[in-house]
């Protein structure tokens, strides 16, 4: 008899064979408003048993590539830095190791700690961010590591004009402005997203990707912690996808579900779908 | 003093003056994920009391035709074959006695039943199938009465070339294929519908109509087992409902609404709105 | 120490400074299907501060003007002109004092008591109806103040052509021929409200604006007591909001957010941005 | 084929041969904090099917015994006087028929309805009153006919020592200070009830039961618009049932059940078995 | 990396070591009420992070036994048979590996196939039966396999006088009748366990151990899919578990949990504490 | 007009005149399993105008005390040591006023930063801990400011045989074994209360009362991140409360209330119930 294994739908390859590397980030202490997104990862993982591993968008199927899912990490509460060091070490290693570490979220803070590990083996890292907020404060309440902070703090660490952001409807006026001055913003809706991974792609510019799952609209998406109205269908965050996917893209993160907010279960099930299209989109 | 009648709401003509017959099948027992379709007619029948009895997108009114509704059967969980006959027992007295059997599910295997006491009478008969999943295996876990497997089934039944399916985005890889061999099937959407049913119509060819209400899209019908990103608008849905309803529907049925996953109530009212539609077009 | 104060973020003005006063209606005793939106304006001011004060859309912020928020007003259950005798008496002292008075509901009644006051000072008012409802009829189970009927009683208020119905997707029979004959009624969406609002504005007509946030369809707005398939987007929303905007907006609610209904947040968290979009626009 | 009745379980006699009536009174328009309790009598028939018949505590079924089911009355909403005047029509028709009127609320305030309707026939009426609440209040908010100040209005009616209240814990200072002086108030649970209904059942007296259900402890009973700690549990309030059944009970109510608010169904489940050993211990 | 392993907290003993093994049905196909036990073992095995290994009541550490988890099987929905057939086939292996079987239903007919394989061993088997509801009928709507059948198929097998059952507070008539013929039944609560435990101890019989966790009152467990009010409180299941575990306890399962019925995750929690103290008692 | 002030009801004393002060810390960074007691002040404020002034229990009234409510602090979620600053600052403030400081949490650890306030001006303080969990770690996955180690915290403050724990029934063995050590603890009730107090009563010793609601039964209280099954009831505690209010109690807390885990309400009324009682009898 075996011990009880539990993987994301498809994804059972040895490590050794895998290209692609799941890890969950059950963090949430930074989240200002309605926590929960500590339980995203292992819903994703648990509530994949209902998704098919084929999919007709892009006839391809989960069981034809070789992903390998770690679970999700023991991460500290109550300290960011430390967890972040934790997700950060993991990250290292599936990045040494020449895969694709793909982040599975918590809170969007933990995306600073892949982008750490990814930046180091590749200096010339583009950033595309699909989010509803700007999420570039210079603090929130006094924390510099903090949910609303992370892309200013991506933004401290790869610098102007490599920050390509999506979708973005809400944060300070002073966050629309620093966009103006540092990062490509591109709000609202996915406008420009073509021509600029045309352009990626030429240059064969390494891209990290990180989905923050509230760019969909709350009707399709509700089970997150601060839902936005006015939000892109999934079908437009699929075809989103497929674009970036022609990019050199080498590392990923999706993030902030938080199941419990949504007892239907449709925003975990949406999530996993995502999921899977970006596994087989990115392989 | 009258005992308590529950019916849909408008839907309290004599049997012998009905030309529709609504009857429920609250059964679920091949769900393979997140049962509770169970439910799915008793929570039509009595939250239609807060729906109005007239359509201002046809201009008709509940209150101007005749169908009756006998209510739920009682029947045995654990056994689809004993469920299946007693559901296909009541159909067949509806349509001896040249009425319309207009099914509630339960899960979408009791379509099954009903396709079989139809068929009964219109050996030439079409089945025109709104659903996100091809539901074409051709067992599931062992199992050849599953809700996976219900078209599959009534293939065996109708043969090559007479299922129509719409909107499906999710099945196995295999089910796809299987498709492309023996069914009509137009993914993701209802494009193809409008050509069909002028065919249809023109041949004057018998039709039964299946629609689980899962094609929606999530975000207008989560209160279902297995929600499905990228589904069609309630808009889209009626359109389709309005175009089928031009062609000789001799059968029909709605199900996989599971009114406990949606604790707002606006699944159940969108399928109460559906069905009103559904019962207008088809007189 | 300052004893606990909470308001709708940003709307913390003194009173003689304000242009625009929010006051809550908790009320709902004439809800005839599912209760709750007496919880409404509560849930609103609290969950705000997920928001942020400023608006991309219309490059505005909260703090840049003078909103006071007196809070909501203490009104009887089960005595629906007791309540709308209080609701009036305030809504007439901010008119008064020449502000406009933005209630929030509440059930959709609660509108006739701040119509009736602004009513009283500007005669010539037009009224701008958002709704997926017509409202229209003339009592509800002997009723003549109820929440179905609120548009009925202000019709007697103003008389002909003068409320202008956009949205509406629900109804008797006899309330879309009372329509045809008194109201200016533009079913299912905002088709009509340009011209309209370009009028009105040439005209410099005083117009009360009453938004039933029920017009979203169900899948951006579940949290209400009757939810009805085949709303209007979100965006679309917006962009009326702005459309009415440029008219001499002299009153408005919005109101049957029934947050309970939506345990995600999102519906409420929709609320408090229709809400910011409101008084960003209205100033 | 039959029309759908839906009765409470093994609750289908003729109304001629009916010992006792159950109607239900879905109102709740004068509930000042939570509302639903106009949902109880629909969810407590319509989940009574998941109760058997046979009562061990009693041994004794409700299939030997002959209880009529009306089904719910439709009430306005926002007028008390005018629900409670049908309601009263109703139970003084059951109780010049000689039979016991057992009405499901609905709000407490419905016992009103109920009790002038019995009283009318039997003017030595004494009132047992299981409550968590006073409902002692002259007024509430300046409404006479609230939920709060039923007992008060029962008062009215009958006068000083013919109210009997247990479990009584909430209430005004006022409340208890008038309970001295008028009516016979057990705080916090039955102590006193086996006295009570032994000179009673020794003088005839002509007995109303009326149950509000929040009187169990909110651990049993959740599903309540305001839920009290420190009530009774569902053992202690059975024995008082049947001990209140040796007496000679000539009307009876439950009411206060407001099902949506505990989903886990197990309040309905609760109140459905409170109503099946009244039906068998009163009959 | 190693990849995602999910076990019982604590129970991460090899196989050969292992003296109790732990395996989950999750089937809930015969569920006739409220469906959802299916999810059962799962959310058991997955929430039980939330506990500690270390029992305050009995001084004792998971950490310091041998218990080997499985998980789940895979199992077909929609025939009762062949999911008895599979769960059977994978007990028969752990008891004739001389290990402790312990089921984790789903429904509670899953222990039907335990106790085929240990009786197979064991054929002087007793069965000690805690639950609110007998579970004796016949057959339920014409199946013999279903959940209100699993001890009358018990009997089936065992025989008169070796099934013991407390807590019982629900059946039909016929159901407590057999009981009185054919089995040794303690209604409503635990009388008469401790002088079971002490003569089955010195006779050194061979014990089956079935806790429906319905058993418990509702307050503590709503999380079931028909909730019993008068139930058994926590530390009464407690005391009674161990006075169980002084015999020669063979095979033993839990049951009944539905755990989206509680969506405070407190029943959950509670069946976790109640399988910590078995797996604590019987080692 | 005034602003929209929000107390606990009737606290609405002055500052200058308040003898308590009720104050809110919306902190859970570091709670390790299910989140949301931030919401637990701002919950029991709002909440509380569903309960009554007065108290039948103690025949007294908030109208007749004064109390202050200042309302919520603005806390940084993300860093324990920042937010334990903000609370003593505030609470320290009080402290030196003369006032009572009474915490709100928001999670267990912010209890330490009120015993720090008052343990500065009362260097002879004993602090009674009613509580399901020891919380005597040293530290939880590597950090010492967790809600896990606060009375070990607290006991690095106050040193050996000045914490009294009851109602303890979860922990590592490790925390049994300090307990016996260090700590008086009494486990699972509140065996050994009555006189503890005597004696502290007699001695005049200050003393600091922090209540983990969590101490009651999951049946009473399920609205709680880790509820543990076994814990006392609500009268228990009420009578608890009332002996160690005759004690010299200079400082106090109530904490880990989730509402949204509890969506019937029940807890957060529960949790209202018990402040107004704390209030009551440490005036």
């Amino acid at each position: 008899m075996k011990q009880n294994v539990e993987t994301f739908i498809g994804c059972d390859a040895d490590y050794a064979a895998a290209r692609i590397v799941l890890f969950g980030a059950p963090f949430d202490s930074t989240t200002s408003f309605r926590p929960g997104a500590r339980f995203g990862s292992a819903a994703i993982r648990h509530e994949s048993f209902g998704l098919e591993t084929y999919s007709p968008y892009q006839d391809k199927d989960l069981e034809d590539i070789s992903v390998f899912d770690c679970g999700d990490l023991e991460l500290c509460f109550g300290s960011a830095e430390s967890a972040l060091a934790d997700i950060e070490k993991t990250a290292a290693q599936i990045v040494n190791d020449n895969k694709l570490p793909l982040l599975i979220g918590g809170e969007h803070l933990v995306t600073l700690a892949n982008v750490r590990a990814v930046l180091a083996k590749y200096p010339g890292l583009h950033i595309i961010h699909f989010d509803a907020h700007a999420d570039l404060r210079d603090d929130y309440l006094g924390a510099k590591l903090s949910h609303a902070c992370v892309m200013r703090r991506c933004f401290d660490l790869v610098g102007d004009g490599r920050i390509h952001q999506f979708c973005i409807r809400s944060g300070e006026r002073s966050e629309f402005a620093f966009a103006k001055e540092h990062t490509d913003m591109h709000p609202f809706d996915f406008d420009g997203l073509e021509a600029l991974t045309a352009q990626l792609k030429k240059d064969n510019t390494p891209v990290y990707l990180t989905v923050d799952l509230d760019c969909l609209d709350p009707s399709v998406f509700p089970g997150t912690g601060t839902p936005e109205a006015g939000g892109v269908t999934f079908p437009q965050l699929l075809t989103s996808l497929l674009l970036v996917s022609r990019t050199n893209v080498v590392g990923a993160d999706i993030n902030e579900l938080a199941p419990m907010l949504d007892t239907s279960g449709a925003s975990t099930a949406c999530a996993c779908k995502v999921l899977r299209e970006m596994l087989l989109a990115l392989y």
